[in-house]
This record gives structure tokens, sequence and C-alpha cells, in this order.
């Protein structure tokens, strides 16, 4: 079994694949990295939006590393994406030339973690099986706002059968600081997403008769957030490309 | 049973009692007021403690109630205090007169919601019986700090009948936003109490022979870490003189 620090190291050479199915058993992790200016309200909007943004983690301003993550930040995800006043300027693999002292690195909880648990619980994980990335899609839900932040609910979509939808359930409601339960089972319509074959993230997978689409909040809100909101700066990873941290996901489940 | 609406006017009203056993079935909060300028180093001293600090809500900067607070926060407690520079200089039924447009109001997690399913699942509450406050200490661990505070963890502490102490374990462990699963079990010594009888805040209780000391995280823990910090201002609830919030405590139950 490749280790956290291990396969970050090849990401850190250049590897750039989502990371779902990647190091099962310990957590993952969204990251945005934000000016010390804005950390307030982001951490804000964290705790108004706990199902979207649940917070593992915070650094001092310009720290390269965390509690949960050894590795360096700026160059050991897969992928990062760089915005500035709310547009996407860049997607590249690392960003150590970007760095500045000021920024303040929010490591937020991602539900690749509890996909181990779903697997083991015999709960298909349609985009592992594919090969691809999770698909992700902006909703017509509006997050509590805070302070200068505001934005949609962004969901991550899984086809579960209907007979294990129940289990699927019931096994992520352990794991509230990985998004927990999902927010929405069935009728994409009510959250306003029209075509579950063209996510807004991530790439599309097959929805087969008799599997019900499961929606549950994802980290890529935060970064929703930054496009609506605009802050100066700001730091996010490429959405499914995620830093894999040093802490099991047995440490966020709960009884 | 009186509502959450009706205790607060009484404790409008100036009735100063303990609310361990008010409103059963209702959520209830710690109260911390910080001036905006303090308000980030909280946030991130409560994200990084989140077993003593589970941060429910947060206004925005002067403001009077909360999302799960429809009362008046600077008169709907049963008591206050009031720290300057960190010492405790004024204990008081309210603080109209004190307040001002920059104080930002956390509401954080407090044990005595979980005692209404302590008692469902037969776990008998000595300070309940006793009609006294809650014994609370300071103990020798130390709080992961966070910018300017820094403090050590403050506890609760109820004794329980040697074979009902995993039935409290499992019974509050559901409850994670109102610190959840104790701390700590027996050997008070190890956690640097020296003493039962002699609590920091509260009242001491009688530990019966066959009963074990269990210790949970106390959401004084933030007023211990102003009196060692010593923002310039601070209010805080009187230790056990809780705000009783507009919240179901299943609210917050966990599988």
């Amino acid at each position: 079994m490749v280790s956290p620090a291990e396969i970050r190291e090849k990401f850190r050479a250049g590897l750039r694949v989502p990371t779902s199915g990647y190091c099962p058993g310990w957590t993952q992790a969204n990251l945005l990295c934000l000016p010390k200016e804005d950390a307030y309200d982001f951490l804000l909007f964290a705790q108004r939006n706990p199902k979207s943004c649940p917070v593992l983690d915070v650094t001092e301003p310009g720290e390269t590393s965390a509690s949960i993550f050894a590795g360096d930040l700026r160059t050991d995800l897969p992928a990062y994406r760089v915005y500035r006043d709310g547009e996407l300027v860049d997607e590249r693999v690392e960003v150590a030339d970007l760095w500045r002292d000021d920024l303040v690195s929010f490591l937020i909880g991602c539900s690749f973690t509890f996909e181990a648990a779903l697997l083991d619980a015999g709960v298909p994980v349609r985009h592992i099986d594919a090969g691809s990335n999770v698909p992700m899609y902006r909703t017509n839900r509006e997050c509590r706002p805070a302070g200068s932040l505001s934005g949609p609910l962004v969901v991550s979509m899984r086809p579960i059968p209907a007979d294990l939808v129940a289990t699927a359930v019931r096994v992520t409601s352990r794991y509230p600081a990985v998004h927990g339960a999902p927010v929405h089972i069935g009728s994409p319509g009510l959250l306003g997403i029209d075509d579950l074959g063209n996510p807004d993230f991530g790439d599309a997978v097959e929805v087969r008769p008799g599997e019900i689409p499961v929606f549950w909040a994802c980290g890529v809100t935060p970064q929703a957030a930054v496009m609506r909101s605009r802050p100066s700066f700001a730091i996010g990873h490429a959405p499914g490309h995620m830093a894999i941290t040093d802490v099991r996901d047995s440490t966020f489940q709960v009884p």
C-alpha cells in the first residue's frame, strides 16, 4: 500500500490524477489558500456552512505544511487552481512561485475519504470503477453568507443502486467531518441540475437503470464562493485533485 | 413544559439560577463576546480545540441575537461575567449597558444539552438531583493556541456508577457539538485535579462508593483562555448559567 508521503512525492514530481481511490483509509482534503485579510470571513463562512465546508486544519499565515499534512502545500497536491479577483487564471501542478507570506491555508474535508467505507459496505463507487473524476455540480441552494463571502452549494454525485441507498446514508453519516450524510437523494432537478451528463466540475458518469443519483455536499463550494465573491487572490486544489493527509479516516468517524 | 422563550423572559426579569435541567430537549450554549479585532483568533482557537469549543453560532459585530437564539444576548442569560484585560471585574444579571457595536458573540455547545439523553438512558446526573451547579475544573492539559489565545482545558465532572460509565460514553458520544464523549474517565490526578471537592467553577458534588468521576470538555475553556491571554474586553456567561437556545438537541445528534 502506498503511503500518503509516497504518493505526495509522486505528485510533487508531476503526477496529475484525480485522487479518488488513492491511499484508502487516509483522509483527503480540499485546499483553499486566502490572504490573511480574508481569513476571518472564510472561517466564519465555513462555520456557517459546515456540511460543505468542514474545516480540518488551518495554517498560520505563510506556513507551507499543516498539522495534518506533513508535505508541502505548494507542490504536493496533483493540481491547483489560481484565482485573481475571482477569475480562474491558471491551472497548474505547483504554486511555489506564487506563494505569499500572508496566505492562510484551509484544509477542508473531502468525500473521497468515506469512499473506502462505502466500498467496505458493498456500495459500488462508479467513478472509481470508471477510473474517472467524480462529477460535481453547482446547485440552486445558496450557502449562508459571511462577511464578503457568498456562493452556491456545490455537490458531488454518486449513482447508487436503490437497495443500497440507505446503506450509503448510514455509512457516510458516520463521517460528518468529510461531508457526512447526503444533502439530497434523487430528483436532481430540485437542486437546479438540468443535465447530470454535464457536470460543472469533474467527469460525467453513467447512471444505470435502478440507480438513484445521490448528492453529497462538496468541498469545491469554497471555490464557488471565491468565483462569486472575488477576493483579490486565492489558490485552490483542482477539483478532484486533493491533498492526501497523514490522518486516518477513522479519526473523523463518529459512533 | 416551559419553552426557551418563556424561561429567557424569567432570566431577563432577574431569575439567577444554574440552567442544568431547565428546558430538557433544548440546546444550551456557552457565551463569549469579544471585540471584532479578537474574533479571528478565537474562531481559530475554537477550530483547533473542537472538544472544548464546539461553535454553534457566531453573530455579526454588535448583533444582540443569533440565528439559534431569538432572545437578547445582553439580558436573557441568568448571569454574566465581565473581563477587562483578562481580569474578572464583574458578575451580573445583564450586560446591556456594557454592550458595544464591535462585539462578536460566539455560542458554544454545552454539556447540559446531553443530560436529558443521559437521564433517558437511566444514567443519573448528580448535580441535577442535588439542585446545584455542575463542578468544573481547570486541568493541566493545554489547549492548542491560536494567535494571541492560549489556555488550559477546563472540564466538567459527573460521578457515574461504574456499571453505567460505558452507557454514558455511548450516549454522549452522539452529541459531538455539545462536547461529545468524555475526555477522561477516572484518575482526576492525571488531569492535575488534586481535590474534586474544590472545583474552580460551580459546586462540588458527592462521589459515592462505586462511582467513577467522568470528565467532559467544558465551554468555560474559552473564559480560561481570556483569563490567560488578556484581550482588552470580554463578556462570558457565568459558569453553569447558560444561553438556552431555540434549537432542539436532536439537531446536534449524530448516528
